[in-house]
């Protein structure tokens, strides 16, 4: 298995303002390909930091991917720390010099002579292109070491990876890329000691299989890594362990590997040709919005109501008066009233309802913060689940969402 | 200045689905006492891997803060390390010993032999209480270096770094925290290169001044930041220089340092005694959900609709048949439409709504992705704005909700 280092340079990532994307993604495609990602590091745009951790990045991994600081100006540095540490000098290529002054002239724009600097190459690199921006992207291979340097925009390196990198860590470098295989099974509605309770015996892992669990917002997954025999064996191991899990862990499951919770839910509402409304109290928002990062969900997705006031409850949704001053807002008879009042609204076929005290503010004696019902309403009835979550304000609020989907998954599964 | 390596250790963080949390937290904590910070690393639970990462972080900082790895398990190595590279030994701590056993008596369980490596300390450090969990942190001074380590669940570690790191950062060590003056001054509606234009010779700051522009998600951030003076030609040069750059930006300046645009809009709303209501097309919830992240905003939200599909403009807001047919859904007819008719269902002093192709399908010849409109209702009229957004489905949505939060606050402000 190959080794990965993954470094990325800005001085804004150390502001703790500028999220990191590149390194998540890299991560992530690397480890697709069942390379072993051995560390991260960022640095700021500084000569002796650069060095430093591309000096770190050679001595333990087989593969450095860097991403930023291939621009024009005089911070833009990690060719220059590259070509140093691996003992190789900076040449001007032609056809990227050319390349360049079309750019500019095409922008109308006199090329500014700093701007050669993105044209020049360690001797043995070859150089990657950027469909997006001005920065070419390089890699080269040295001493049994592979070095990618890619530009710093998001966009541009996301690219540029999926065009050039990809293919070339697939092809010419012949990793064993197919010698790891990895099922990740994710579940709902278990906290993580629940979910290794009931694996019970499960835990214990035949070998050259190895399994993690990892608790991601609510969810729980599952992660079984097979490596290290015939392909054959390796393969027949994972999938009756996954069998297994799968089966113990009943309707918990809600995907596999890639597919998320919305996927799933969106994947069965299309296939089914099912209409959802929503009305949320406590998520305010969360679950349409969660509901509509999909593209496309205008298809399955109504709309719905944001009934953040009791006016707007009685108002729009037609909640009784008398259910809110009997049983509160935040009550199983309000959840089931919400989820009808939109299902009846939009003529939907399915509808969810969300109410609770997602906090820090609002709770009573009896009525906890993270006290939250959810609500389904469909043909012929309408069901009410409670939860009782912790962690504060935002976790309640995107595990509430969550559950809701998940009831509507269930719900659609398994009746 | 003082300079900081940041260290994130735990093998989940290489896997790409875990946010690093806690380096971010760290990061904005330690800028905020005016520390720079030189470099982060990310590192798995091996042995070879810390050391590195530590190696590095000893040779380029003057404090080391790591989080994670101080757990009961064989793979919880961070102190190990950290004693190893300094060339200290571990002894065991009575106190922590007796502490960790009460911990476990309290919770009816046995303490496992194993647990008692965490009451194992580096003889010269300093054991830090940990109230949410088992595992204590430590600081260590050697060699003139400040080491730091904390346990890695983030609760865990913000709460320690609050309650234990930060005041000792600030008084035992005697940083020069109180020579470096910041101030960031928040923009939005222009992109960086219309702010960097607009500013013109407000760009060449005077001496002893810093300045950088940061786009976070259609914010236009300037920072300032002045240092390397007497304290009081800091502030005042700092002062000088944010006067005349705020002048300059005007209606487009919201907020400053830790203000956010929500914030400050949620300020607003609270101290005028208004309330507010939304529809939402493309964002979908989005806007309502950021009003709603803010605990008690119950108070000036009422609520909204999610007229994600026809139907939803028409039934429950009123949005006229002709209208949708006549000029779409993306019209600046149907966002005043919409505006008016969601202010007039809930009695709210304003209302916002937000209609639009965010994309990536749903475009046609003359309303292209991004084409979006957004509608303030008020007492004795009806503003709508367009926009021309680029960059993809979610930033489209982030934009036009902010930029629809941002239209109220103009128009409070300055009407």
């Amino acid at each position: 298995m190959k080794n990965a280092y993954i470094i990325s340079t800005g001085t804004e990532l150390l502001l703790g303002t500028t999220l990191d994307s590149n390194s998540v993604f890299l991560s992530q495609k690397l480890i697709e390909l069942g390379i072993n990602i051995i560390g991260k590091s960022t640095v700021g745009d500084k000569h002796e930091q650069l060095t430093r951790a591309f000096a770190l990045g050679l001595e333990s991994a087989d593969i450095i991917i860097a991403s930023g600081g291939l621009g024009p100006t005089f911070d833009d540095l990690t060719k220059i720390v590259a070509c140093e540490l691996l003992e190789c000098e900076l040449e001007l290529r032609e056809e990227e010099d050319k390349h360049l002054r079309e750019i500019f002239a095409q922008r109308h724009r006199p090329m500014p002579e700093i701007n050669l600097r993105q044209a020049m190459f360690p001797v043995e690199a070859v150089a990657l292109k950027n469909s997006l921006g001005t920065a070419p992207g390089m890699y080269l291979k040295k001493n049994d070491k592979l070095i990618i340097l890619l530009p710093g925009p998001p966009r541009e390196m996301t690219n540029m990876y999926l065009d050039e990198v990809e293919p070339l860590l697939k092809k010419d470098f012949a990793l064993d890329i197919h010698k790891v295989f990895r099922r990740n099974i994710k579940t709902l509605g278990l906290g993580e000691s629940q979910v290794e309770e009931k694996l019970g015996d499960l835990m214990h892992v035949p070998d050259g299989l190895a399994m993690a669990l990892l608790a991601i917002d609510g969810e729980i997954h599952i992660r079984l890594t097979a490596e290290g025999q015939e392909e054959q064996s390796s393969r027949q191991c994972l999938a009756d362990h996954s069998v297994k899990i799968v089966e113990r862990m009943g309707r918990n499951v809600f995907a596999f590997d890639d597919e998320t919770l919305l996927s799933r839910v969106a994947s069965l509402l299309l296939t089914r040709g099912i209409r959802l409304a929503v009305a949320e109290s406590c998520t305010g928002g969360l679950l349409s919005k969660m509901i509509t990062d999909m593209a496309g969900s205008s298809t399955y997705f109504w709309g719905g109501v944001i009934s953040y006031s009791n006016e707007a409850k009685q108002l729009v949704l037609g909640v009784k008066e008398t259910t809110l001053i009997r049983h509160g807002a935040v009550s199983p008879e309000n959840a089931r009233e919400m989820a009808q009042g939109i299902r009846q609204i939009a003529g939907s076929d399915f509808a969810l309802s969300i109410t609770g005290i997602a906090g820090p503010d609002g709770e009573s004696p009896d009525k906890p913060v993270g006290l939250v019902y959810i609500g389904l309403a469909y043909d012929g009835g309408c069901d009410v689940k409670e939860l009782r979550l912790g962690g504060g304000r935002d976790i309640i609020r995107i595990i509430s969402a969550k559950s809701a989907l998940d009831l509507l998954r269930r719900h659609i599964e398994f009746r």
